[in-house]
């Protein structure tokens, strides 16, 4: 029998511009989530899941999976494994966890997701996003950090769809505005629209709070089996109900959609991890999506199902993403508020939604059962979806 | 239920210091495996899973998941991600694809492993290598490259089993022997005992022909669900029974044995592996060991249970590992003869086997039945398992 996955407990680092090695916050991370589930010892854990990107460039550490888990004292027997699709690399290590867990290769493994993105030479920062786009079509052109992309992407919105500048900031002042409660978020400052637009341009149409800011930090997850998960601790169990990843082009002159603003490759991700889900965008009562830029969301509320295609910055804008609105949405602060650790960022997501499923969340939205991680990387390449509930899938 | 895992088919390039870059191989050993799944078609597969590496350090070029795929036209939509357990990259792809497949999540992926480890800049394959060892805590400390390291094993395993220089010779004489016939081999040639005894040493006691080579190369396997397997091909199906990834250290300092040339973490996941796959070191027909150097192969055998700890130099020696012999061992060639690409090397092992147990090895194993891959990383930070079979685990 395919067994049941739940998503047991979770812990963060302090996220930001951390004078700490990867290490250090792997550690910071791994001793919260611990404490999470009090039940667990580090040997009862036989897999660890790493979520890393840059490690190989920034920290000169590949193969960092056994280094991982022994900082933790963990000594896996089912799975040791790194993984990384940038800044989806987080969900895409649930995605692996969840396989190998359901189908009884593991029992209980730890989804870690790090990155120290914040490195003492600024100009490595800067590099090492250049190894992010595909290198031999888009870098060499010109077309490598992620700011200028995510431009032309808001530009295209606003050519077909009339979205505005004060919609895109709108986004940044509600994802803010959660995330100044939370004391793990880079930025814990409310945010006013005046602020947000009157801001710096980092490239036109996108200001300084419309892009996420680079960040150091960690998070952790425990993935088990049902039957474990029931012994571990007395919360309501949260299921993973499914999940997808999906990738139509890397290099961007195939671009799957008929313009920058249009992402099929989210569409047919929500389609299928609907489908394994046994749910639609209108069961889903709290998400995480991916805004790594203001923009993002606006694409993501439409290409997930909450509202018609080229209706997000209306659809933001009028309130419908905050805790009593149709769909609450980055209920932590989200990537702008509380950063982007590529490797950490799909845990982060994971934690929140599973805190909202158990009633435990700093912001909670009354009753919610299902909920939604939305991650995705790089140019655009890929996104990932998982789906949880507080039912398993019948 | 839990659903039965193929291997359906695979593919390589040609294995050696090639004038072409990583997604050249990559193309070279796709084109390879579609071929050798006629009723296949990249629109078929969904799912992607990328062994690599070293492509963010050498190749700058970190999420490189997609751009595999866009590459080899495969348009994932379950998974499509890059896993790095270093030298195991390759069997940790397999482990991870066999979870989503065998729970339902993903029916066809294919498992791409590649490496372009020979640099123009020749610094930087050695500056790379240094990236493999636990940075912090062996590599400020000189202990980084890997030969050193498995010269200190050698050491250890002549100290306390009074193993020779000629035991060491007779690996890489056999695995050199059977690479001699393979086309796609770095080494086409028949090595004799006296050739690899007065080589140049490397690290004494390691000569040069006791160590694996630079190699670029890439290899890829299919993997599906069985349904879709007995729909693929005629040719008998091939099964992953079980397998299983073990670490029990990353720094040195912390190893998890007695001594050096005692393996412990490759026991824990032997066993593990036989568990789940129901069978014993006695039921094995024919194996691929890690041999990267010739005292791991030497290691190998002892650990995995085909011979008594100690005994694996006589075990080689005595022509154990030949076909006719106890358990027939790298009858492709190896690491030492065929090459080392580090995510390619655990998907040559699985190609390997595939072959031999549906019938079409290049050296074949008569009747062989149940196969096994054992794979390792780095400064022998963890053991990955695969084992294979004609029939599926009841």
């Amino acid at each position: 029998m395919v067994r049941r996955v739940c998503i047991v407990g979770g812990g963060m680092s302090k996220w930001g511009v951390r004078e700490a090695s990867l290490w250090d916050l792997v550690q910071e991370a791994g001793k919260e989530c611990f404490e999470d589930v009090p039940g667990l010892k580090p040997k009862d854990v036989d897999g660890l899941i790493f979520a890393n990107a840059t490690a190989g460039r920034r920290g000169f550490q590949i193969n960092s999976a056994p280094i991982c888990a022994e900082r933790l004292g963990i000594k896996p027997k089912s799975i040791c494994a790194r993984v990384d699709v940038l800044c989806a690399s987080g969900s895409t290590g649930i995605l692996l966890a969840y396989g190998l867990i359901a189908s009884g290769m593991a029992d209980i493994i730890m989804v870690v997701g790090a990155e120290k993105c914040y490195t003492p030479q600024k100009w490595e920062i800067f590099y090492s996003e250049l190894a992010t786009g595909d290198h031999d079509w888009d870098c060499v052109h010109g077309l490598g950090l992620p700011p200028p992309f995510f431009a032309m992407v808001a530009k295209e919105h606003m050519k077909h769809y009339g979205t505005t500048k004060e919609q895109l900031a709108w986004v940044s002042v509600i994802n803010y505005n959660y995330g100044a409660e939370n004391p793990k978020a880079q930025f814990q400052k409310k945010l006013t629209l005046e602020e947000a637009l009157n801001a710096p341009e980092v490239v036109p149409p996108l200001t300084l709070y419309d892009c996420c800011p680079i960040t150091d930090g960690a998070a952790a997850v425990i993935l088990a089996c049902e039957e474990k998960a029931k012994d571990l601790m007395d919360r309501p169990l949260v299921y993973i109900r499914g999940g997808a990843q999906a990738s139509l082009h890397a290099c961007s002159a195939n671009w799957p959609g008929e313009h920058f603003a249009d992402w099929p490759h989210l569409k047919v991700a929500a389609q299928r991890a609907y489908e394994i889900a046994k749910v639609g965008p209108e069961d889903i009562d709290v998400a995480q999506t991916h805004d790594c830029f203001s923009i993002s969301q606006i694409i993501e509320v439409e290409e997930l199902g909450f509202c018609k295609k080229g209706e997000g910055g209306p659809f933001i804008e009028s309130g419908q993403t905050k805790i009593g609105g149709k769909i609450p949405i980055n209920t932590d602060g989200g990537l702008l508020s509380v950063g982007h650790p590529f490797g950490g960022t799909g845990i982060r997501q994971a934690i929140e939604i599973m805190k909202q499923l158990q009633g435990r969340a700093r912001f909670q939205v009354e009753g919610a059962e299902i909920g939604l991680t939305h991650n995705l990387s790089g140019l655009n390449f890929e996104h990932t979806i998982v789906i949880y509930g507080r039912e398993p899938v019948k």
